[in-house]
């Protein structure tokens, strides 16, 4: 149940080439919101012709940076953010990959990021 | 509207080679801006002998790691800075690839951060 | 004893495909801890057929940036963790890898974290 | 002027493996301070047989990360730290390069930074 | 005397690859500490068979990550410290690749850091 797919037939792996760079994950993984962008992306590899790399990879005119946190958040449903990365940055991917649940939590991190600071101006 | 140009025939992919570091886009997120440098790069792909390396990526003299977020500026018109990534950095590129409307977000930026710190000193 | 199995002849080398990227690092580590994972995932390699990628790495679908400090820990039993790096997001991988001891060290440094932060609120 | 001898035909591209990473620049830019180490370095390839690796690029015993200012000085003239480098590490590289006009830039904001310190200590 | 030993001819090149990462330097760099770990690796070529990876690169078992500085001790006698890297972090490699000298460095470095927070919570 947490994530031990490995090892299991009914997985199967998808490359992603996210800006030049490559990810690696599972179709599981990429279709747990069925509104997403990944989730239509795996849906479009049974039928319609799309974008790939010379290597099979599928292409995403994205940033690869801002993509980690994205992909972790459908690994587990957390959202994990490095102290280095802006909250703006993986706000404006959660909104283009269509997972408002995830935009919804980083807009009340980044609305008490904001309160934070004006307690402690107003202090 | 939002990006979801994945999978449509009038995009067309591109490979630049940016200081070593090979980033991957489409034709119209380089094309966004006609004064700029990129658009330049790409009318010149149709007629001029351009400088490419061996996997036919086109090779720019600049540093990698300020050009992610001029091009995700091109991608989605919002000015995204990590903080651990000089302001000063990026508006030396942004000024090469001669893009004004984000040197401008850029010097917004620096005198926001420039007050706050007198505003800091002063109290 | 201070890991210097370099070039002895019982160790050997596996490959690891995490979310992307490749790790390198031999069998003795990754089997330190009898519960977790990883030490079935060299298991298998004996018996069930397993997911590879074409380099014959092991495939796993998690961040491969988290992934560093869980195999520094099998490597020399410390809890080492970056500034730049998220705690809550170290803990995800040590619990998705079943290493108890190391997520155990984790909530310590958070509740630590936590208790310098109320102390310094409450000055 | 400003750095746009991209297609230009007097420009020819060169390739350095700095201590395992490769990155990509112009002889031009690596010809702009005669007295440097990477000055040398080009008109070596006009004679002397000199090292490379197996791609053909020149290898460099130093470190990549602490290049990249100082390849980013040679293109444009300025000197751009992100914040999460150390200044001490990137005037290691100015003088193995032999760029006294950089080494001088970053001594300057060293000074600047321990001034500031004292200043804050003597509050 | 400061490391241009760029194209001398006593000079042999090393490829280290380190948890999955490949570093390149010298051997001379490699033998600058008579006791450590590296200096018994170089010994080895000569005489014991040692674990290789398929380029012909040493395989290390340890982070890539803190190796850097390591390695750029080793090449100019510095420690060098980026902010967002773990002193304890660094301190780990130092022991395990025997650099007593380098170790006593770091270790004086993060008494110095405890004395500066002792002080500013005693003020």
């Amino acid at each position: 149940t947490n994530g031990f797919h490995y090892g299991s037939s009914s997985s199967s792996w998808v490359r992603l080439n996210v800006g030049g760079k490559v990810f690696q994950t599972t179709r599981s993984t990429l279709m747990r919101e069925p509104c997403s962008f990944l989730y239509r992306l795996c849906q479009d590899e049974m039928g319609l012709p799309t974008d790939r790399d010379e290597t099979g990879a599928y292409l995403i005119d994205r940033d690869p940076d801002f993509f980690s946190p994205i992909l972790n958040y459908l690994r587990h449903g957390k959202l994990i953010m490095n102290p280095g990365l802006s909250e703006e940055g993986i706000l404006a991917e959660a909104d283009f990959y269509n997972l408002p649940s995830l935009s919804q939590l980083i807009m009340d991190r980044i609305q008490d990021r904001e309160n934070s600071v004006k307690d402690a101006t107003n202090k």
